[in-house]
């Protein structure tokens, strides 16, 4: 079996989930609104929770290429790994929306909770993906490069630690809990761009 | 023609039905609750048939996969079958809200149904799609690996029996149907993992 | 140009536009219903309209294979023609949905003539595209099969012109009109799974 | 790291985002109306809106077609100027439902606002991919050819200028601002079918 097929189908559940968060911003102003500018200030954490959610959504496919890029075959256990993460991936829009629209309530935990153990999931699936395929070069290319391999192990390892560590937080502090996501985005962003920048050129 | 672009709208269309499940879960949740928490505990069975529903998407993607993978060409009447197969998986999310909203209520044996019907049709569209590609090797690779076709000719067979059988025990038991529907699933999710892997290595 | 990528943004569009068909049958079972079984039958006409429009998207989808496996590059005002086209298929799920709601009210007529508009201008985006492709052969390949090309131009002709002529009938009996937008999906079936592959043949 | 997968992803979320915009049309119509024929006809801002944002969508997936021809790799700042992109280009469906419900009525400077503001974040993206990628050759293929490349980063230069000016206008009049982001679309599509093709003779 060849790795392509797998990247179409994934591909195509990366840029669904991400598009369809539209809708969570979309449902909030109605159809007859008194004053539109207003409503549209209103909502400004449904934008807050559209950007975060899709970047995440960008940040996990730009790894997912990563980690696809050092695989040189594909079987059906490791596929199935794959359909957990995109599970995962395409549940993001409903904490997405549970978030934005309860922060501000007694729901705030409830909504929390549900958006970290997605998180979570997804970074336990990720990280399953990686191990099962780059130990023992189960299923890396021949001419995977070792170094490569050692920095995606060294940078995934912590993800699910800090998922979890945000998802906690939430029964001391739903709104810590949120403002740790949002900050866990903003740091993969400036992770990619820079320390990646510098990684591809050591 | 070559295999490709089917391989391309196929993804797409198992892609797309697979995310839009979440739609289910997400409608399950008014934007006025009084209890967050208590009525994201009340859908658990919309998560059921969310993880169910997606995971039996992804394993005929996985099967699909499988099939091309000893595909040379295709012609017309094989890309309508696949046409018949992907309208089947594009109906799932209906039958899967049907079943998670009335499984505890007197539509149960209705919703089993249909949920049922969906999924033995998809079988049978698969099985169609396999036995007018592999018949006489209509339109198989030149190469392909005559053992391997062996085995998913065996494999295949009892696909649209076994649901078939599931789905007329709604008529005695819409609850036990509804639960053979995701063992199903599990059965398929175990089989691929574990023997499909001693299969690749037989 | 190559024409790779236009593929993969049309197929992503013809993929989408099938989908999405299902949220017309999903919206017609509100959450509370009486009887499920009843309401189930009742909706008919939404499965019949899911299927013909399916197909009908499919088979646009068929003949779009067909075309770009002669075309050798595109240019700006091809991929604009492709653009128009796609408007088109994408627009199908909203009539589609009219037609199934109204065809049994005062509605029909209005319904018949929104879905008949659709049909007709997206057979004549289909035409644009292979005469501009082909006059001349402009864009089609080196080693294009001039056969086939006449093949295509014969077969293609009459396309906006019987969408036209079903559309006009609206005017005197919407009911017709709707029965012989069905014919033609199913006309096109046959024509492509039995005359398609002697054409191969021949 | 190759181009060839990030296409794929860019041109899910094109398909997505432009497919979705019917859901607009869909919604304007609900499921009792009195006289179908009628509510078709008073609803004609939903179809130009459907239409100008499709358009637009098309035009922008055909200008990041001209750019990745050019590039020849790709590097995670890229990636993410990319991701951005995408997020404002998958944000579209929700202003075009803004603009065409509300530019009859007092809402029409913020619907624009909004509007506005996200084609102009689209552009200002669109032109950081190009400048990123092209100052110094940074990802352009080695057999890049340098014409074009001027070519490109003349036309894109004024792209976010436009759409900003567009987008002040609305503090003036609404009415204006919304007919030049149709206008925008029109010139872009006469341009890119009549002086493209030149560019391309030339």
């Amino acid at each position: 079996m060849s790795p392509g097929r797998l990247e179409t189908f994934a591909d195509g559940v990366f840029a669904i989930a991400a598009t369809l968060l539209i809708l969570n911003v979309d449902t909030q102003v109605g159809e007859h609104v008194d004053d539109l500018g207003e409503t549209l200030l209103e909502i400004w954490p449904s934008y807050i929770g559209y950007v975060v959610s899709f970047v995440t959504i960008g940040i996990i496919w730009i790894n997912h290429h990563t980690v696809m890029a050092q695989i040189g075959k594909v079987d059906r256990l490791f596929l199935l790994l794959n359909i957990g993460l995109l599970l995962c991936v395409a549940f993001i829009p409903f904490p997405t929306r549970l978030v934005t629209e309860h922060f501000r309530s007694d729901g705030a935990r409830a909504a929390a909770l549900v958006y970290g153990v997605t998180a979570t999931a997804a970074a336990i699936f990720f990280s399953a993906i990686w191990f099962y395929a780059s130990v023992g070069a189960r299923l890396l290319r021949d001419d995977h490069d070792p170094r490569i391999v050692k920095g995606i192990t060294r940078s995934y390892l912590p993800g699910p630690w800090i998922y979890l560590a945000a998802t906690l937080v939430a029964f001391v502090s739903p709104t810590v809990s949120i403002v740790l996501f949002g900050a866990i985005a903003v740091f993969y962003v400036l992770e990619s761009s820079w320390f990646g920048r510098s990684r591809q050129k050591g």
